[in-house]
């Protein structure tokens, strides 16, 4: 199974918004530009987080995206939810109640042992996501980045910042 | 993002093939009917579990499908990614390398924050399900399965169950 690509673009994307919360974040285009992705495709990532209550928008020329809640109160978890929608990724069909040996359903008052290890597995990967915040994220990416020219950076995102206002 | 579905029935299949271990097995015409599957279905599960090794198949008119490892050796984390395959789940396309701002691939010398974080959770969940063996499936399927008629399942398998000669 794989996750919806999109996943890596709403989380990229809540990072670079990371530093600009509460007041301000960045239009689409900004966005687009920064991770060299076509807007319409961009559009569809920040229209799930927005659905998902993560970010909020504001329209017009001059309108764009911020987090909607603290960074520190963002989780991966969240994002990927918001974006990959199908979660869990194990559905059980009760497939121990079918055929000639089948157990009765009436018996069937405990999940089966083959869901419930599915849903062990899947609960573990869920609390992995969800101790990772977009604070952290962008302390990583920080880090990581290195000795990159900060300057011309900066420079950027100044020119793109925009104010968005509270809901 | 969904498991594939034939993960479902191939744990089943194995957990059922788990009391005739080493030397017998099912057929496939068993194995489909035993689950309420068609046949062709179920040649498709079977055929990724031999693939990977987890089983073990004789041909002919009294062929039929075996464990060819001790169900306490065979994972449920061995059989999810014989059917489904697709792993990792996520996958990096170095975003952070991207756009203006992008960090130097020179730069780039531990892997990106977020991946390390889903590769995290995915590790986690994998762990959970290499914990998980067929001998314990069966374990927990007799005890759900509780008070049903015991002695019409055993005839039924003693009617079917087939010897699978070793490789």
């Amino acid at each position: 199974m794989r996750m919806n690509e999109g996943v890596e673009w709403a989380a990229h994307a809540c990072t670079v918004l990371a530093p600009f919360w509460p007041r301000h974040g960045l239009s689409l285009a900004a966005l687009a530009e920064l991770h060299g992705v076509p807007a319409p495709y961009m559009a569809k990532q920040m229209q799930r987080l927005s659905a998902a209550g993560l970010v909020r928008t504001s329209r017009g020329r001059t309108g764009g995206y911020a987090l909607s809640r603290a960074p520190s109160e963002i989780s991966l978890w969240q994002i990927a939810r918001a974006v990959d929608g199908v979660m869990p990724m194990f559905r059980c069909t009760e497939i121990r109640q079918r055929g000639p040996c089948g157990t009765p359903r009436e018996n069937c008052t405990r999940p089966c042992g083959i869901a419930a290890s599915f849903a062990a597995a899947e609960a573990a990967y869920r609390k992995a996501l969800e101790e990772v915040s977009v604070a952290d994220m962008l302390e990583q990416a920080m880090a990581n980045a290195g000795s990159r020219d900060a300057t011309a950076v900066a420079e950027w995102f100044k020119s793109k910042v925009t104010e968005v206002p509270g809901e």
